[in-house]
């Protein structure tokens, strides 16, 4: 088992070794989508860059259990917001139930992110699925004076946590400075403090998404799912907790502050963070009317969009910034990724057609190690993809003859393909099921255009022969007035 | 809306007029499912035949809510089972959690029934995920007086549900046989009678799939998640449902036991039960170790298959049988089903290319009627099928010439192929990504073989033509001591 692999923690702000809780096992909980709605370029960088964790550590040898949950009770935007429910929301202006809408989304999420060849997680549990395993929870950090009732709802309180731990720990959020400036609560307020968080909420009368509790008929808060849900299936402390850099806080500080409560540790030993996609600049996101899905960047069909761009060329896309590195979006980037990533496979494919020379002009293992020193430093997938580059250089050299590999080097240089574009990057060849048959469309308006040449020059030998020719490959020709047409027979 | 849809209801033994509880809306619910295992032909058939009835009713104008669960907590296998846990089995084995098994399965599942074109429901409940529901329900039970607690696990007492209610209407059978049949009960056992079931099954030490209750730790016995789930999403009466006939009895008997206690009213209105699947005339099962998984049949892997068969081949062959008549699975009858498939795929293509005469030789709107009777006379796809093939004949006659048609009737024929083949049947036309490409292949070494032939007879023009004709579709043409190769440019 590689024991190089080094992975920046948000919690001490630096790079620290992997090392698993359990020996050869990597326990891996990732935030994953709210769905009430579609998918956009947004969720494909977290999508992505946890699937690129995942596939390293499965590469290296780890049986990993790898948990994403589904978000499918609609929870509280952020914590100013007054507990609004948005599926229900959504589902109540659709006159639908909360679960299909659910549900609607889910499928399409994962047709989303199947396309973009993202590894489905061990386990996608759901939270609507554990109210017993939250409602038992609230219990517990009631019972250890942590939460406080308010007119049937539950909150979190922060304050009193903090006087024992840290609240802010992850975050580097420093709850006096919160506390100073947040103290005029207005009156109608069911919290004692802003930045306590819900843990229960009553369902008002027209929520539609609610369940019994001890307290009140109504839902869990947000952040309690993924505390409760990691813990069911990865224990009380797990290896890596995945998310995207907007979940840092309140969302994960929460989590951290209900298990240290709950189990008395902090809940994973590692935190990650993606950064953001913006789009010129800006935050992409639906409050702010300029995310683009992922069906409208695969067919093109957003405004904003020169083209349509292909799910591998987004994968690369985003494979070619480090996962904790911005990422701007515009259709140059784009179209530059998509002749990048053209250019990775067509030299895949060129690799297979190289001969075994006599000697090597290249040194195929410093390459080699290159790539893992690149995965290993956090995972840092634009150095493996320039390394894979200086191979594609390679590649072409030889086949143009200007450089050569020994018959063992070719082999390792395929081996390196192989392992980090298929295998760790989860880069696929695209075949576009339409290509071969406007291909052999084409093909075939040549043959013809031979075909009326030669009986236009009486060269009836010509003429028979592409008949003929064209029989054994089950293609028959037939001449109307409005000039030959061929089917397959 | 059309009202001539009759469903044979499995209550009534008879042909039912469908009327919906709602105007305009349908509620359907089916048993999925139990993912512990890859799903087989056997699965294949309930998932096909209700999806047959879902596009139908859609088809219709309905607006419906098909939820179909997956069984997610290991059930028993029948109640002579002393609880046994499938799932928790099967993870234990394999050093998992119940819940990555249940993952892995859920997800190969959703693969198989994709490819089959099977719809996806409106709802897909997980059992696991509605525990509270279940709870409670089995708390209404005992309020009601029909459960009896005995050992922390909890069982429906059927004798006395039997004295106010009939356990039996669903299936015919008669409690008072089954009574002098099976008075004498082991003394270890929980149950007053061997036919009570369970509504909760304290689990084992080893059981690792467990949730808490007023009773014990345990888990909910089978028959209770679909009387759960589906008066959660459909409410307490709905209009259809459906599964396969080998859950008639105990399973839905039960759910009808339970519904009636917790809801004083039949849970659904019309029943619904596909036939089996027989391999030469013997059922398909597990336990029997004769079932061919989909993904065997859709690779040709399992040794009793001759041939690969294709999803689409695999859904026609289902659909040529009346979904409530046995079907004998074989080489024969799908090789057949192939033909059938292909012959009818074929005709479509014919159909976009025939040309309207003066007048018609066949009566469309006959055929059309006669495609809507089958359909509403208990959704007899066979007999659509025969009366498609009709119209196979007719395309075909039409394209030699021998019949005609005139623009109107061949609009009709496209749009009744259309609604009939695509949207109710769900059939498509499978393209195989590769074929495309392989013909690529034949049609370039045509096209290489006729160049070679120009240059032996020195004949440049033609050697030129073909050359620039090939630059044109961007292909370029190389030649090497071993003769000419090509590449796309």
């Amino acid at each position: 088992m590689n024991n190089n692999l080094f992975v920046y923690n948000t919690l001490s702000r630096s790079k620290e070794r992997f090392v698993p809780i359990h020996l050869n096992h990597a326990g891996m909980y990732v935030c994953g989508p709210t769905v009430y709605g579609d998918a956009h370029l947004g969720h494909a960088r977290p999508a992505i860059t946890f699937d690129l964790v995942f596939r390293y550590l499965l590469y290296l040898g780890y049986k990993v259990r790898y948990v994403r949950n589904i978000t499918d009770v609609g929870h509280l935007e952020n914590d100013a917001d007054e507990g609004e429910d948005k599926i229900a929301k959504k589902a109540r202006l659709e006159e639908l139930e909360p679960m299909e809408v659910v549900q609607y989304f889910t499928d399409r999420y994962h047709d989303n992110i199947d396309r973009l060849n993202v590894k489905k997680p061990s386990i996608e549990p759901r939270a609507s699925g554990h109210m017993i395993e939250q409602i038992n929870m609230i219990r517990e950090i009631f019972d250890a004076g942590f939460a406080y009732e308010s007119n049937g709802s539950v909150y979190f309180d922060v304050e009193k946590y903090n006087k024992t731990n840290h609240y802010g720990i992850l975050s580097g959020r420093v709850l006096e400075d919160l506390l100073s400036n947040t103290r005029d609560l207005e009156s109608q307020d069911e919290k004692r403090n802003s930045f306590d968080f819900a843990l229960w909420k009553k369902a008002q009368p027209e929520h539609i998404m609610r369940w019994p509790s001890p307290w009140s008929d109504g839902f869990p808060g947000w952040h309690l799912e993924c505390s409760a849900m990691s813990s069911k299936y990865l224990g009380e402390q797990f290896d890596i907790h995945g998310g995207g850099m907007d979940l840092l806080f309140p969302h994960h500080e929460s989590e951290i502050a209900q298990s240290t409560v709950c189990f008395h540790k902090a809940p994973a030993r590692y935190w990650m963070h993606n950064n953001m996609i913006t789009i010129n600049g800006q935050k992409m996101g639906k409050s702010l009317g300029n995310f683009i899905t992922l069906d409208e960047l695969f067919a093109g069909t957003h405004h904003a969009l020169e083209q349509a761009y292909s799910p591998m060329t987004i994968r690369f896309f985003i494979l070619q910034a480090h996962y904790r590195s911005p990422l701007d979006f515009g259709n140059e980037a784009l179209q530059a990724a998509e002749k990048g990533f053209n250019k990775l496979m067509k030299a895949m494919e060129t690799l297979e057609k190289l001969v075994p020379g006599a000697d090597s002009t290249s040194d195929i293992a410093t390459l080699e190690a290159k790539c893992y020193e690149a995965m290993n430093d956090d995972f840092n997938s634009p150095i493996v993809i320039a390394n894979l580059f200086e191979g594609v250089r390679i590649i072409n050299s030889v086949y143009d003859k200007k450089e050569s590999l020994t018959g063992a080097d070719l082999e390792k240089l395929k081996a390196l393909f192989k392992s980090f574009i298929i295998d760790i990057l989860g880069l696929l060849p695209e075949t576009d099921p339409t290509a071969g048959i406007q291909l052999v469309d084409d093909l075939m308006q040549v043959i013809l255009e031979i075909r009326k040449n030669a009986r236009t020059n009486k060269d009836w030998a010509t003429s028979d022969k592409i008949r003929d020719e064209l029989a054994r490959v089950k293609i028959s020709v037939k001449d109307t007035k409005d000039g030959a047409s061929w089917s397959i027979e």
